[in-house]
């Protein structure tokens, strides 16, 4: 059933983290990257090699749309890190889906995209089933350590009751615009009004409570979401911010799910400068409790990279359409794995 | 694409965990308990309502054979607890999936089965993907804590180079069975001689190891399984065994697979009488590194029954054929979920 058949990629987006993605698949002994997409007319035409650093992709190159690169090369698979907005997101890659090549994204709101985009999920499920395209959201959070993870948990419960977790990431470890998105040297009240905005804070928060309930089976009739800033004790120097004492070093946001006033679950998420002990821990209520913390915690956007590249043999193998992360197979590191199976549409049960 | 028509479930195997299988399935909103087989005389034509004290299964019996069930109700999926080797398993099973009936098993040996039973596997894999059945081998372990969940932690993995699993159990926590198994009461020498007759000891531990290798894609070279007994310091008195001192109290068990003399899965299992702070932890060397451990572990026998019914709705959206739980979708707890899908056999891609 195996093919040897190198599966094309090609990627949406060439920013730092779309050229991380581009280097990593090309590390995979699977995959061969034949192309990207990127508005920035100073990359457009640009050889990937010269972007990334990798010698053996002189001949891929930058393309201005998806449309352009598609008549030149066709990738079986596209991995897209250009947006955190489901609609938006969905938009740039229904030319993709049309053509039946297969999506995995780092859109954050992708992860449970029927939350805030139902409409334009259902047509571009509808779309992706009928060319045989496969479509998913991925990534280490949203889209790993707060909700799959948890829900793979539950995998040997007998019974759930409430499912909580908690992440807290020393910002002062990340790169530059992880720093700047948490809000770094902001005075705390601008912080809360870009909040209540929606123009900071971490993405896909929501979407991570939605996909827990929607594998609970809960249906939700409340999520509660809030943010507030971290505040320096002292003046914070990092690689890239001076944060003096009483500025904003980061952030402290938490998303609740609730049936009838209950708190099912439970999501909490510190980033900030300096932040001690970094973890991610779990903890399932039911038979059996489940105590579960990775000490150190999952590293952010070198994972991430690493999840959406693991995505794609996985992705390949699912029914044709919009997909959840908890409907592909266990996730696995896809690095040491053969040439996965470039399989014919497969449909959904009737 | 849901339908409210309940999951039609028959047990095959009426030992403890084979009643606490239906009691659970029973507990479910879309399974419905329709039958069971047991070979013991004391059981064959009586009631589940009897056998698990549950008033609403009157009309279930327990047959002497899958054929005299079948021939009165025809199942979905059978529940199977009915023993650790994969021929006798395949054995057992080859006239569910010549119905078209799919499998879930609690079989250590099925966990992966080309190990041991390379030519049965292949045969009964053939027959499923004729006739639209699905077979999986899951539980607690093997089947989740020491090869599924460190396998799931390494799709946010961009490099994997060694994975290390240590399972320590207060085995005085345990149900009887488990207890004898892990030799409670015997003579140090004469638990070593029944380990090397294959008659002692956790079953299933090469599996986990060979699972955890096919999903990294490492070719191991070299299995070394290795048990000691735990010997009691002290007398020990539990609810089921005194233990003089001296004797034994458990096992120490140790699977490592290597690629050219390179240890690169490493899983280590301490079961024994009164053993403090019992846990599971996992290291993953790789990029990011990993570091996770379950304080107080997963209990065995109430998830490993979890972990069998909780397979269903993802072993029945699953391809045809013979399945690995790394393939199936990520585990979750399936007590709140609709009625799963009952879908045609879905073929395997060409």
């Amino acid at each position: 059933m195996r093919t040897t058949k190198p599966i094309n990629i090609a990627q949406f987006g060439m920013g730092p983290i779309g050229i991380e993605s581009v280097r990593l698949a090309a590390q995979t002994g699977w995959a061969r990257v034949v192309g990207a997409v990127d508005i920035d007319p100073a990359k457009i035409g640009r050889s990937l090699a010269e972007l990334t650093g990798i010698e053996s992709l002189a001949d891929a190159r930058v393309y201005g749309s998806f449309d352009e690169l598609y008549s030149d090369v066709q990738p079986d698979v596209i991995l897209h890190t250009a947006g955190s907005k489901a609609t938006q997101t969905i938009e740039q890659i229904t030319p993709m889906i049309q053509c039946g090549v297969s999506v995995a994204s780092t859109c954050e709101e992708l992860l449970f995209p029927t939350l805030r985009a139902p409409e334009e999920t259902a047509m571009i499920d509808a779309l992706a089933q009928q060319t045989g395209a496969r479509i998913v959201g991925t990534g280490v959070n949203p889209g790993f350590v707060m909700d799959v993870l948890p829900v793979c948990m539950t995998g040997v419960s007998r019974n759930v009751s409430h499912i909580a977790v908690q992440r807290v990431v020393n910002a002062s470890t990340r790169r530059q615009p992880l720093q700047k998105k948490i809000g770094s040297t902001m005075e705390p009240d601008q912080f809360r009004l870009l909040f209540a905005q929606g123009k900071a804070g971490h993405a896909g928060f929501r979407e991570s409570v939605a996909l827990i309930a929607h594998s609970m089976g809960w249906l939700l009739d409340e999520m509660l979401e809030t943010c507030e800033p971290m505040i320096a004790q002292s003046d914070i120097h990092t690689e890239y911010f001076q944060v003096p004492s009483g500025m904003t070093c980061g952030l402290h946001q938490r998303c609740v799910g609730k049936i009838s006033g209950e708190i099912k679950i439970d999501l909490d998420l510190k980033m900030y400068l300096g932040a001690p002990d970094p973890h991610d821990a779990i903890q399932i209520t039911g038979d059996p409790p489940l105590d579960v913390i990775a000490r150190g915690g999952v590293a952010g956007e070198q994972a991430t990279v690493a999840a959406l590249v693991n995505a794609i043999p996985r992705l390949l193998n699912a029914r044709s359409g919009m997909r959840l992360m908890t409907e592909l197979a266990v996730p696995a590191w896809s690095g040491g794995c053969n040439a996965p199976v470039l399989s014919e549409p497969v449909a959904a049960p009737q």
